[in-house]
């Protein structure tokens, strides 16, 4: 593996393949392209699919026609794993199964780890059909089965969905850089705040607002609610200003020149 | 709020609403209800739809038609965000928006402690179009801006599953019950193990396959396959049983009852 941390996070999206068993609707099929192509990954296997390919599936794939069009066909799943070395079944039922159960997050994070520090590491993330998922025999091909948390009342996720969030889960473990980056602010030092709040107490003072002699709570709700605000050097600069203006009317500051 | 944590939970999740701002394709509503259910959200809130009611979305919704049907349709984003205390908008590019912009995860974890303490708390997730999604105005109405970390060339998710995801993160928050339990199984402990390498050794010996006096790396190897392995009482009881056969098969050990 290469020492940069970017390159391995690439690598990352490509020891995933996604392997939908048995799928009914074609539509699925489209969805489950667009939702791994929106998360960088790109290798779809489709164990004997029932309708494919299909118009309805290009169509629901957006613009991840590629992901559809690089699709492998296999007649079962023990062909479409064929280069895999860690298998993560998904089950959104108690199954009879004796490997390990877990969360989805926890089990993509598992066959990361149980692959890193291998050459020829291929996680494979399994789905079952629409109506009743992988069987029994298809189970047993898993070293993990993962399941998504959900709503025990109405657990059953949209297959397109459950790639979604599966593949999400990859990605977010690749942590790769932020897809934009946020405006940057200059924030206020706490010298740069206590003069504020200096100013700030002078000028309620002078305008009547605030009694030194019966303080209250005034300043300490003001700082608690500064306190939560983080403020920026600009924002500082806006109440100065204000608290300046307000100096001017009560006779505390020299008018403006342009008042003059 | 209670000290029980399981109701603080069940909080957590009513305290979220979702909230579609002038969606175009009802299927896409549909889906939004449906992907919110799973994760346990009910409050859903929609502005100014450009067709709802619709069979469209109700067949999309499958089990789900009660959130929609539970679905307050509002002229506006204000009106929509009227009870909320806190709004997470959605956006998968750079806005001109002068507030905190983070990925969903972290949006969602700000979110949730930003109003934990605050018996009103209500947070709102906000979604624009599916063309263009939040139009400026609308940026403008939330606390902070999320982003799904995703594919830097195709980083358009379908609603539905930016709905899902979104609220998956938020019931991963909420820490609830594992939604089934992995079967329980007894772990080996370090003396069964170290009983089982000597039986091992020793039966290997008998057998001609280890030579103590050239060992070579096959017990340092097989320790690392063991270690690695996380052997059950049960497996250990397996192997036991089938090295005893092997003494039996070396004249190590008395042949068994059966065998007389």
């Amino acid at each position: 593996m290469s020492d940069d941390p970017s390159l391995q996070s690439a690598l990352l999206l490509d020891r995933l393949c996604v392997v939908l068993c048995q799928t009914s609707h074609p539509g699925n099929i489209g969805a489950a392209a667009r939702a791994m192509k929106t998360m960088g990954i790109m290798d779809l296997r489709l164990v004997a699919p029932d309708v494919f390919p299909s118009e309805v599936a290009t169509a629901r794939a957006s613009g991840a026609t590629d992901v559809l069009e690089g699709a492998r066909i296999f007649a079962n799943l023990p062909d479409a794993l064929a280069d895999a070395t860690f298998v993560v079944g998904t089950s959104a039922r108690h199954r009879e199964f004796v490997g390990e159960v877990m969360p989805l997050r926890a089990a993509m994070a598992h066959a990361a780890q149980q692959t890193a520090t291998a050459p020829n590491g291929k996680v494979a993330l399994v789905f079952g059909t629409e109506m009743s998922g992988l069987t029994n025999e298809e189970v047993l091909r898993c070293h993990v089965l993962a399941y998504i948390p959900s709503n025990p009342v109405y657990s059953s996720l949209n297959l397109g969905s459950a790639v979604q969030v599966a593949c999400y889960e990859w990605r977010m473990l690749a942590d790769l850089p932020p897809n934009y980056a946020a405006p940057a602010f200059q924030l206020a030092t706490q010298t740069e705040i206590e003069r504020f709040y200096v100013h700030m107490e002078s000028s309620m003072t002078a305008m009547g607002f605030f009694n030194p002699e019966v303080p209250k709570r005034l300043f300490p709700r003001l700082r608690r609610l500064f306190a939560r605000v983080r403020l920026e050097r600009e924002e500082v600069d806006i109440f100065r200003g204000f608290f300046s203006e307000i100096d001017r009317l009560v006779g505390l500051a020299k008018p403006k020149k342009t008042d003059l």
